[in-house]
């Protein structure tokens, strides 16, 4: 039975005993890093292409469910401590990197002459956070209050990861609905633990760096152009960005800067909860229930919040509406049928509040 | 009906006649350009979730087959140029970028006060290849020489284009497979020309300067390493890269530097058909015919063939296995369940060869 090992694991059941350890590999010619994780797939000769299963709404009991916590990998910690839980966070059965090996090097150095490829131990954390004890209930349907509930589960975690020195990014991210990705329909969420700060976050911190060498403030501390807007609550505001890489794309901006999303207090999370609430509830409705994606986009681990003046946390929403062809995958660069300000102008205008 | 509009296409029917021209945008956070091409979508309030339908292989006539040659938007060239053509060059009938605005600046700014963000009007070329006149041919069952004559109408196009000074980057790309992105199941390939470097476009010329720097020599040119080795012919190699982003991802590299897919001459271009289709042939007995995207990675456009000791071009195979989650798309880390050294054995041990 597989427990989100996601994506991947549309292809092949996986061994439960990875033959090999994982790696993380710096391909010098795109500049990319990539986890290679032999415990996420069964032999190389058994990776035929298959139709993606429909991960049924139906398929209760689940390991997820309550009462079936011993068919599980390891808990980490539940809210509350007692066997009547809420939230459950728990390790991947399927991890993509390993706990259990040893703190990675940065100075790793290919063994190949001529070689200025670099390998890792993929040393990190995978784990999942259960965001319900029942098998019907997703994180739309959920009150603010329990939202805020998963949003300080994953703020929790993150502070007990931050003790290892050579975490320095966690990402943490959603995938709801087998097309996004998702292999479980039990409500969950992941996080991931890396020894590498990933390309895109790279890329963010040199452009928002960029920006604010030349404006003199935070990019993201400026938003305040009313077209893209969708909605607002006391800490946050919702927008579709003005160069939103996808259709529909919202991004959740906490008004005051803060640069890691774990500086989150109670009353913040539920007030995000609050917020991310409507936006499902609006993606729902104008988009007929699409399957989705939402990334938390933070600032690296180990940084001083007072030294990131120019890097602002927000939680990224992405409805999966359209795929990826080979124009996309080769230039990175994305086509996006639906301008921003129209977008939101959709999203802004359903008959709907955050205090319906 | 729908003409290779591709990916974005899945979810609405297009309105022929765009009410807002293409953008190009730029958003300073993440550093990375966005079309947005209204002609791919119909009205944003009836952009709906849909599963993506499959183009059935059984759909003739369609609009790419011979004889329907007036149900196309405008033919570009043909080969031979003759009513019994094997190869068409035409229009997208739903391009992403138009061919009739105005030679965009680079240095157009954003109207909004404090907005570092750039905004380009979308000029460019979006074209199709037909590969083939009869609907049920594929790629994988012409002849070398006949793949030959597609690879030289990409060429030939290319040079058609590089007149207009502002086109500064062509990606050709095939989309094989309604997962891969393909809306019309006849076999073709896209060219797109931009006037934009895109993001994977920057990094790769990026890394591959900075490879040669460190080791004085261009980074495809020392590839040798016998364990990523799938094949090989007179002009190329194929191999399993040691970082490969996708499981089974291939790339078809020239022995001799050269940094322009352009530069091959029609003896090349017979020599890269061997193996470009012994790689098809190897996929689909390995890996179950997967649906499969190919990119050409070649080098920016106004920069001669001598400046370029760096980087060098390659043909880019990525057979659909997985899907992309949240993870993929909010770190551009990518996990990768099989060691590359294991594909290339999978696919070096098929018993096929170039003479079969």
């Amino acid at each position: 039975m597989s427990q989100t090992k996601d994506k991947t694991e549309k292809m092949a059941s996986p061994s439960p005993i990875p033959s090999r350890s994982p790696e993380i590999r710096h391909d010098a010619l795109t500049n990319r890093w990539v986890i290679f994780s032999p415990a996420r797939a069964k032999r190389p000769t058994d990776f035929k292409s298959k139709s993606p299963h429909n991960p049924s709404a139906n398929n209760t009991p689940c390991p997820f469910c309550i009462g079936h916590e011993h068919e599980c990998a390891p808990e980490i910690f539940r809210v509350p401590s007692d066997p009547a839980w809420k939230i459950r966070v728990i390790e991947n059965l399927y991890p993509a990197l390993s706990r259990n090996l040893a703190n990675p090097s940065q100075n790793n150095q290919c063994l190949e002459l001529d070689c200025a490829d670099r390998t890792l131990t993929g040393f990190g954390f995978h784990d999942v956070v259960i965001e319900a004890p029942v098998h019907s209930v997703q994180l739309v349907d959920m009150e603010p209050t329990e939202i805020g509930e998963v949003l300080l589960a994953y703020k929790k975690r993150i502070e007990q990861i931050m003790v290892f020195e050579s975490i320095v990014y966690i990402q943490v991210f959603k995938n709801h609905g087998a097309s996004a990705g998702a292999s479980m329909s039990h409500s969950h969420s992941q996080i991931m633990a890396l020894p590498i700060i990933p390309p895109s976050v790279s890329a963010r911190l040199d452009g928002t760096k960029e920006y604010f060498e030349k404006m003199g403030k935070c990019c993201l501390c400026v938003v305040n152009m009313e077209k893209f807007l969708i909605d607002e609550t006391t800490h946050f505001i919702s927008i579709v960005p003005f160069a939103a890489t996808y259709p529909f794309e919202i991004w959740i901006i906490p008004r005051d800067h803060s640069s890691h999303f774990h500086e989150v207090d109670s009353e913040m999370a539920v007030d995000l909860g609050t917020l991310l609430k409507l936006m499902l509830r609006k993606m729902c409705i104008q988009l007929n229930n699409p399957p989705f994606n939402f990334m938390i986009q933070t600032a690296p681990l180990q940084v001083k919040e007072s030294q990131l003046p120019y890097t602002h946390w927000y939680l990224q929403i992405v409805p999966q509406l359209s795929g990826v062809g080979g124009f996309e995958m080769g230039s990175g660069c994305y086509i996006n049928p639906v301008f921003p300000e129209d977008a939101a102008k959709v999203l802004r205008e359903v008959n709907l509040t955050t205090k319906a």
